[in-house]
């Protein structure tokens, strides 16, 4: 099995490790190519992936040099040959991610927007590329439950979701999040990590902030994409 | 200005990028040793730092060769030499992280800290380094702004806070955050990475849990900590 680093351009990806090639095994197996194991692989989990790629007519080789290539990690034993697909976000509660530049913080996004059951992702370019392997990889697999679709830009966007009710996360937004009802079907709209939302956002629905301390200039995104979707999400939780 | 790659051993750590040496020459210039620029650092910021250092008595050098040992990144220029000190924590609101391994997540965890005014953070070893520069760069300086203690076991810390009330985090805790008022002096106890809490934590105060679907197995370390430090202070934001 030969492999080239990963590209952007490109049509394939990579799951780099067991446990997140197994999420794509159990969630998406017509979506995988082949999986290539390393010589030293002799973990548990062995079987149970040979026996989901035989029942997918997925290839399965043994061979070191990809992980020379692909991988700098040293437990990293297992990899998912991935097809790129496009996908569509349905009509429903949305995160909205503008301008994210950080791969592994779009990753972990999308761990937290599945863990909240929240699996629509609009994204707004220029951002971080959500099948980059390092995305895959700090979504702990979690890429394989959710949809996760670019827009041309906001407006493109809330053309298609005009129902939607939109909440900006700004630092001078003008509720306080812990005061604001989430209404669904809602869109959490978060910043780039440095420069957060462009201004004109506040004229945008109802901008929200976390409040915070003085002592740091904003929380990291991921945390406060995480916070906003704890609290839109809790009554549901809590009525179960 | 000769410097040596870090040692967990030794005396001396290094803050690395101007925002984050910043922050120390603010806070704590004490503990500063020198600062080193790099030859190319033309940044509005160097005016505010070499008149901090001139004010404080820090001495500063020029010298790309600190850059090429300690900082794999591009975009470093400005290193602070931090002479590390014994802290020790007061009573009132605290972290408590048992065995954290992941020195950016350690870093991260302090930020979130210090946005939500809990300064004071006691860490139960074996556990990553609140020094290593990786922590220290993860935390974008906030660790200038809190107390770290280590402590010989969790038994130790709750002998030194008694009246604490605590709530450990756990994937099976009893009561759901969102349904739970968090009572100060608190303690949230969050476990480890991978394995989180062990046990036998279920049997300590009031165990908590933050609900989340079955598509992930948990939510990251970071993540979970600051929404529990979200949902502890939210009513003190509220009151201002």
């Amino acid at each position: 099995m030969k492999v080239s680093r990963y590209r952007k351009e490109g049509g394939i990806s990579y799951s780099l490790g067991a446990t997140v090639t197994m999420e794509f095994l159990l969630r998406c197996p017509e979506d995988i190519e082949s999986v290539i194991l390393h010589p030293g692989f002799d973990s548990s989990a062995k079987e149970d992936i040979l026996k989901i790629c035989r029942g997918n007519g997925i290839e399965v080789s043994t061979d070191v040099k990809p992980f020379n290539i692909l991988s700098q990690k040293e437990n990293c034993f297992v990899i998912g040959v991935i097809r790129k697909k496009d996908m569509k976000i349905d009509a429903g509660d949305h995160v909205v991610l503008v301008n994210p530049s950080n791969s592994g913080n779009l990753g972990t996004i999308i761990r937290s927007c599945a863990g909240f059951g929240v699996t629509n992702i609009a994204v707004i370019p220029p951002a971080a590329d959500h099948y980059d392997p390092k995305t895959v990889r700090a979504s702990m697999g979690a890429l394989a439950r959710v949809k996760v679709e670019v827009f041309a830009g906001f407006e493109e966007y809330r053309k298609r979701f005009p129902g939607n009710n939109l909440y900006p996360f700004m630092l001078d937004g003008s509720v306080l999040l812990q005061e604001t009802e989430i209404k669904s079907p809602f869109s959490l709209v978060m910043g780039n990590e440095a420069t957060g939302l462009p201004p004109e956002y506040k004229d945008v629905g109802t901008p929200v902030r976390i409040e915070h301390t003085d002592a740091i200039d904003s929380l990291n995104l991921p945390i406060a994409t995480s916070i906003g979707l704890y609290e839109a999400t809790k009554s549901a939780f809590m009525q179960k």
